[in-house]
C-alpha cells in the first residue's frame, strides 16, 4: 500500500530559481493530500505530474505568505478545470476570509463546494478519519499561530491466512470474529484460536510534517515514533542566532527532535536562500541522527 | 534611450508548463514599471535577470487572480530583499483590502511605504507622470471592471546644436528661451530663430497594454498612433464564440483594433491554454494588420 511525500517546494519565504515556497503532496493509499500551498504550487504540480482532481484535502500549516499564497491560484485552476467534487482545507480561520475576500473582488465562484475547517490552536486534534488513516493536528512554536500535522495509518484487523479458510471451511460469520481477534468453535466442536489462523497485519506507518518552527520539546510526544519525520531547518548552526529570532530551527535542532521522538528517518526542509548548498544540512544534522535526507523538489520519498 | 516591454507572463489564467499567467516590465529611460503581477511573476523577474528593486510603480489591469494572485509573494519578498523605497499600485481600490488582508493575518510588515492608487472607471486618466514620461489608463471592455494602461514619452525640448552654441557665443538664458521655441535677440541686434540653431528632438513613442478585453472599438481613441500594441488574443476565430462569452478577444480582433488605431506594430498575448502552438495567432492576424508577432515568455520588444 502506497504511503509516500512528495515534495513541491521545500524553500524558505524567499524563492529562487532552484527553490519554491512550502508545498508537498502526501499519497497515502493512493488518496492524496495536499500540505501547505506556497506560490507555484500549482506549477510545481505539473511539473510533478501528480493530477490536481484527486487532492480533496489541504493542509495549511499557518498564515505566511510562502505557505498558502498558492492556494488562490490553485482553487481557480481546479474550476477552470472542471472540478465538481469538494475541497476541504483546514487552516487557521482567517484564510477563509481571504479565499473567499478573493472570490468576491474577482466576481469569480468556483462551481464545487469548498469547506473550511479551523485547526485548533492547542493540543492534538483528529482532523480527517477514513477507514485507513487519520490525520491530525498539533500546535508548533512559531512567530504567529503554527499547527503540524501527522498521518497515521489505522491498525488494520489480523489477516486470516487462505489456505486455513480452506482447512477448516471457515463461515464469513467466523473469519469476521477471527479478524477481531476472537476465537471461534468449529463444527466438530475443537475451538479454534485466531492465532492458530491468522497472519499479523503489518506495521501502520505514519508521516509528521512540522514547519515552521522553533525548537519546541513538547512536540515530541505528538509525533512519538513517525516512520518518517518532515522536519524545518531553514538555518545551519552557524547562524542559530538568526533561527531564535525568526522562530526557526538549524538542522541540528531537527535531528534533536528526530533523536527525541525516535523518528525513523528524518527529511530535512524549508531551507533559507541564503544557502546554495542544501547537502550542508544533511551533513550538519548527521552528527546527531544519521538517517537523515535534505529534500529535493520533485522527489519523492517513502513513509516506512 | 530604452523603450521596452519584457513579457514575464503570456498565458490566460490557467498556467501551463510553458506559459504564466499576465505580467511584464516596461522599461521607459531605465525606470522599470511592472504591469499585472500574475502568480509566479517573481520566479519569471528572477528568470529575466529584471532587478526587483528597480520597479517602484505596478500597474494592474484588472482583479482577476491571473493578473494579481503573484502581487502578495512580490511586495513580501521585496521586504526581504530589503527594500526601503515606496512602491505605488494603481488598481481598482479592492486590491488593497486583499493586500492588507493578507498582512494583517500574517502578522507582516512590509518595511517600506505602498501606496494605492485608484483606477478610474471611466474615460482616459493620467495615472503617473515624471519629466520625460506620462502613464494612462482608460477602460476595457471585461466581466469585471478592467483597465488598460499606455506609456506614452513626453514631447522633449528642441535640442540647440552645440556648435551653434559656440558660433554664436549664447547664454544659458538665451539656451532656455530656443528650447522653448522663442526667437532671442544676439548682441550684435540679431534675431536668432530657433529653426537655425535647433535640431528637431525626437519623435515621442508609446506603449499600450490592452488585457483583457472583448472588441471594443472605442479604445482606439485613447491608444491611437502608439508604437507597439500589446493586445490579448485569448482565442482565435475558431473559438469566436467562447471570446464573446468570455469578454475576451481573438487574434483577428485584436489586428482589427491594430489597424483601428493605426498602432506601428502588435504584439499579442494572454494565450488560452488549449492552444499548444502560439504561432497560429500571428499567423491569422497577419491577413488583418502585417506587422505582428506572438509574445514569448522571457523576450523583450522593442517600442518604436
Amino acid at each position: 500500500m502506497t504511503f509516500e511525500v512528495t515534495i513541491l517546494g521545500c524553500g524558505a519565504a524567499l524563492p529562487t530559481l532552484q527553490q519554491y515556497p512550502s508545498a508537498q503532496v502526501v499519497n497515502v493509499h493512493d488518496k492524496l493530500f495536499l500540505v501547505d500551498c506556497g506560490e507555484g504550487t500549482q506549477v510545481r504540480l505539473r511539473q510533478s505530474s501528480v493530477r490536481f482532481q484527486k487532492i480533496g484535502h489541504i493542509f495549511i500549516s499557518h498564515l505566511h505568505g510562502d505557505h498558502y499564497h498558492g492556494l488562490f491560484g490553485y482553487l481557480s485552476t481546479m474550476r477552470l478545470l472542471g472540478r465538481k467534487t469538494p475541497v476541504h482545507v483546514y487552516a487557521q480561520p482567517a484564510l477563509e476570509d481571504i479565499v473567499k475576500l478573493n472570490l468576491r473582488i474577482s466576481e469569480s465562484y468556483l462551481g464545487y463546494d469548498l469547506f473550511f475547517h479551523a485547526t485548533p490552536d492547542a493540543g492534538s486534534h483528529m482532523l480527517f478519519e477514513d477507514h485507513s488513516l487519520e490525520v491530525w493536528s498539533f500546535p508548533l512554536r512559531h512567530r504567529i499561530k503554527c499547527n503540524g500535522f501527522v498521518f497515521r495509518e489505522k491498525q488494520r484487523a489480523l489477516n486470516v491466512k487462505k489456505n486455513m479458510v480452506r482447512r477448516y471451511q471457515l463461515q464469513p460469520s467466523q473469519i469476521i470474529e477471527l479478524k477481531k481477534g476472537n476465537p471461534v468453535a468449529l463444527s466438530d466442536g475443537r475451538v479454534l484460536n485466531p492465532a492458530e489462523v491468522c497472519q499479523a497485519p503489518p506495521r501502520p506507518r505514519s508521516y509528521a510534517y512540522c514547519s515552521d518552527t522553533a525548537v519546541y520539546p513538547e512536540l515530541a510526544s505528538w509525533i512519538s515514533g513517525v516512520d518518517l519525520l518532515y522536519h524545518e531547518s531553514t538555518f545551519l548552526e552557524t547562524e542559530k542566532r538568526r533561527a531564535r529570532e525568526t522562530f526557526h530551527s538549524t538542522a541540528t535542532e531537527a535531528a534533536e527532535m528526530a533523536l527525541r521522538c525516535n523518528a525513523g528517518r528524518l527529511l530535512l526542509g524549508h531551507f533559507s536562500a541564503r544557502y546554495a548548498d542544501t547537502a550542508a544540512f544533511a551533513e550538519e544534522a548527521k552528527a546527531v541522527f544519521a538517517n537523515v535526507v535534505a529534500a529535493v523538489e520533485g522527489e519523492t520519498y517513502r513513509v516506512g
